[in-house]
């Protein structure tokens, strides 16, 4: 594949079929191209295995209780008068001269129960269409860092090149299944029109769903009109159709302020989904104890979730966890710690006692792409993936707690991800795969290697790593004793090398432009936010 | 703590009162000394999650119908006479010119039926003594490397000195639960001999249980004899104690040598437990389903774990899963990988099937402690401990698959283990780790750093690591840019230098002196197994 951003012609109304056209002979062509790098098809991905349960019944009930008494009788700042009017209007304890809303358990559960508890988050290649929820597993990778870094370049702010790399990659890789946001900010456009260059690239660098931010109510309808188009859909249809994904986080302790209520009150007036996630780091902005945390959040959570329903009841929204705990040393946040995993597994207790889906991340504190950076994301993956979230946000790229996105960090988790997603493959025990007969053929003391019942497998037997080195000792030694970060930096290149922009229909690249070109003219969104 | 071998002297009798004493003055040197690694103390540790299920009821039930049918049609060959005629005995199908054995279902179900459900494993210093079983989770460090490594000296054959500092960290850290094996192979002391003073240095480096190699039946007697002498026991309660423990492999396929056969006499025989595993590589000495590879494990692990019942009902024993993958395009061994991840989970499945204790291992395939050798080994816990094992091996140190093992992995891998077991403690939800007064007296928009609930428990919050570096970027990159790999090199000199030999009484020190060097005077061991 050769690396272009060129939109390839197809005739209109051809998009979805020629797309999938398009798709197959790309896929033809890596096949063709023994270099290219070996992947699994995008799929829909089921987690096979029960949730862990962290704490018992009893226990979930206490930290539920207790956040409802929080909700009930210390309340949360909600700071935006037409939210303060939506909450009055439904009920909640409030008076003009403060923000504290006061929320009675009735109220919340009330609210909580129009949530569905799966939706479809559709792109605008509908092969890339997600289910949010149920046995679901989806994730994105790094979001919202303001630094990237790679082994030639090092550590800077990002640039929008930086930014559009990010996206490439998020494209080449089938296991990433949407973006979760800006992989790096490009601080080198003016923030009144990020949003509408970023997320137009979205659109046209790659075909899967995408996330766009709450800060400030004019961003989120121009992230949602972008996505509308982008999806060819009218007004009508794309309230009906969950097209675009947003996070709302509360400032904690308590408090949710104007950019993330009208994120809220935009993104849920009109049927797109939000995911309420706390930001409960305990030692913090949250009680030091990690049942203390989870009470805070949960609180915060139910807070947000319940007011989305009451803006518009039955708007698809998520439960988020990002407790974790700061080093008490230094006051620095840290994660994929045991008490990050932890926290992880019963938030997701606690999302599936509300029947929502939950959203986790595979986060970590380390500087550099080493030994810390892999286990600190892989005990995140961990809680995540065995506390059964829905969607896992940051798994692909993120490092020093969100500072940076790693180009190298990305492509080392793309091969934990196909880890993973291989991992999640339920278990063939067919007669064939428990194979007597082979162990007859071969039997005591012989080898498998060369028996009939391998050879038909054995090409698509096993996960095939992408980064792991495999070579014995010496071998790998004389080959200069590369480590995983050595490795990645080639396959990185090798990746945006072979990066291949989807086809867009021309009307909609048309359309598009013109919004783009249209509300740049108009000076974008303010930023005094 | 100064480095030092020297054995204290204690008044006969006064070992176990003494070596508490000892041990707390010791604490309170290591408190008052301000540079000391911080770590908990030894403990009993209980995994708190149900284990996770990777197969079904009748998967479970297909795989294990399969392995009887082996058992049943296909036959293990038992390569010993001795352990032929006790299986004929018992009623076996054997032919007296083969070593094929085939045991019908009913004569290896009724045979694992004596086996317990837990045992406790002795050790020399009974604050150190291990339940294995249940949910009770024990770990030990690598075992059987030919070759060690660490950053100043490279990698090289093990060497007595290299197999000291490795006895010397395992004593070191409160977290590793006993002596697996030798760390590392000390090929500078004759082969003859090696299991004396190997297995003396247990005893005297450390007050931890240890395990022996079944390399011959004249090994399995000296190492007991050694447990015996360390224990205080005499030959009567020796056979009622568990005091030692011994890893038994199948030569898979479907074979058990005489060295492993008598391994199992001799241990069985005397009550003493053993492991056994089967090397189950999917696509070498296995099936190249996953499936498969479970069946025969599970076929040679209940091969041999009847076979211990015949030899003694009611000896205790392990069931041992090792079941991986090659790499198919070089045939080399692989670990942590998704497959071995999910058998590791159905390895727990069948043990519990059996009301056996369950071993894994926590391994991988990389050359150095690089993030890939964090993933594989963090996916191998992940596959162990959500398995639910009871005991896991190869926990600390491991590399290469087995064939180095490394001082600075060693150190990573004590981080990695504490935090796990922090991890595996259950979640304190009391109302005071609820926190609601503390999220009340801080209110929206406050912080919890200087609050009296963060005051009065930040110390102990949280795990703190002595790896991970949680620095901010810029500091970090101030001071080198440290690695874990370089944090890693610091920690294992510092654990080395503080370490402490642990108080021996001295007529049991002379026992075991007599003796050695009396076996050592006969010749040790022969070396032509």
């Amino acid at each position: 594949m050769a690396q272009t951003d060129e939109i390839e012609g197809l005739a209109p109304g051809e998009e979805a079929a020629g797309g999938r056209r398009r798709g197959r002979r790309g896929r033809r062509e890596v096949q063709g191209h023994s270099d290219a790098i070996e992947q699994k098809p995008f799929r829909a991905r089921r987690n096979p295995f029960a949730p862990v349960q962290a704490v018992s019944e009893d226990q979930l009930e206490a930290i539920h209780s207790a956040s409802l008494d929080v909700l009930e009788n210390i309340g949360v700042d909600f700071i935006n008068s037409e939210a303060k009017a939506l909450l009055k209007a439904a009920g909640a304890d409030i008076s003009p001269s403060s923000d504290r809303i006061r929320m009675d358990r009735g109220l919340v559960l009330e609210a909580l129960a129009s949530a569905p508890e799966e939706f479809i988050l559709h792109a605008r290649n509908p092969e890339r269409n997600l289910k949010v929820g149920g046995d679901s597993v989806i994730w994105s990778g790094v979001a919202s860092a303001p630094n990237c870094a790679d082994a030639q370049r090092g550590r800077r702010p990002g640039s929008q090149q930086d930014y559009r790399d990010f996206l490439r990659l998020s494209q080449a890789f089938n296991v990433i299944d949407l973006n979760g946001g800006y992989p790096v900010e490009p601080v080198d456009i003016h923030a009144s029109v990020r949003h509408l260059d970023c997320i137009s690239d979205f659109v046209t660098l790659t075909d899967k769903a995408f996330h766009i931010y709450s800060l400030g109510r004019e961003r989120n309808l121009d992230g949602m009109e972008i996505a509308r188009i982008a999806l060819g859909l009218t007004h009508e249809e794309f309230e009906r159709t969950p097209s675009v994904i947003s996070i709302i986080n509360s400032s904690s302790p308590l408090r949710l302020d104007t950019p993330m209520l009208q994120g809220i009150i935009e993104m849920s007036r009109r049927g797109q989904p939000i995911v309420l996630t706390p930001f409960t780091l305990a030692g913090a902005m949250a009680p030091v104890t990690v049942a203390g945390a989870l009470v805070q959040q949960n609180a915060e959570a139910l807070a947000g979730l319940a007011f989305a329903q009451i803006v518009r009841p039955g708007a698809p929204v998520v439960y988020g966890g990002f407790t974790s705990n700061v080093d008490m040393k230094s006051g620095a946040p840290a994660f994929g710690t045991p008490e990050y995993m932890q926290a992880a597994l019963v938030g997701g207790q606690l999302a599936r006692r509300y029947k929502l889906p939950y959203r986790s991340s595979a986060v970590c504190a380390a500087n550099s792409p080493d030994a810390q950076a892999a286990w600190e994301t892989v005990f995140s993956l961990w809680g995540a993936i065995m506390g059964g979230a829905n969607y896992i946000k940051h798994a692909a790229g993120w490092l020093e707690g969100g500072l940076t996105a790693g180009f190298e960090k990305f492509v080392i988790d793309i091969d934990l991800l196909q880890m993973m997603d291989a991992f999640l493959q339920p278990l063939d025990t067919s007669p064939d795969a428990l194979a007597v007969e082979a162990i007859r053929d071969v039997g005591p003391g012989g080898h498998f290697f060369g028996t009939a019942h391998t050879q038909a497998r054995y090409k698509t037997a096993f996960y095939p790593p992408i980064i792991s080195d495999w070579r014995n000792f010496e071998t790998w030694r004389d080959a200069g004793s590369p480590t995983a970060y050595d490795k990645a930096q080639v396959v990185c290149r090798k990746a945006l090398a072979e990066y291949e922009a989807p086809p867009l229909d021309p009307a909609i690249a048309e359309e598009l432009a013109a919004f783009v070109a249209r509300r740049k003219a108009e000076g974008g969104a303010p930023t005094d936010f």
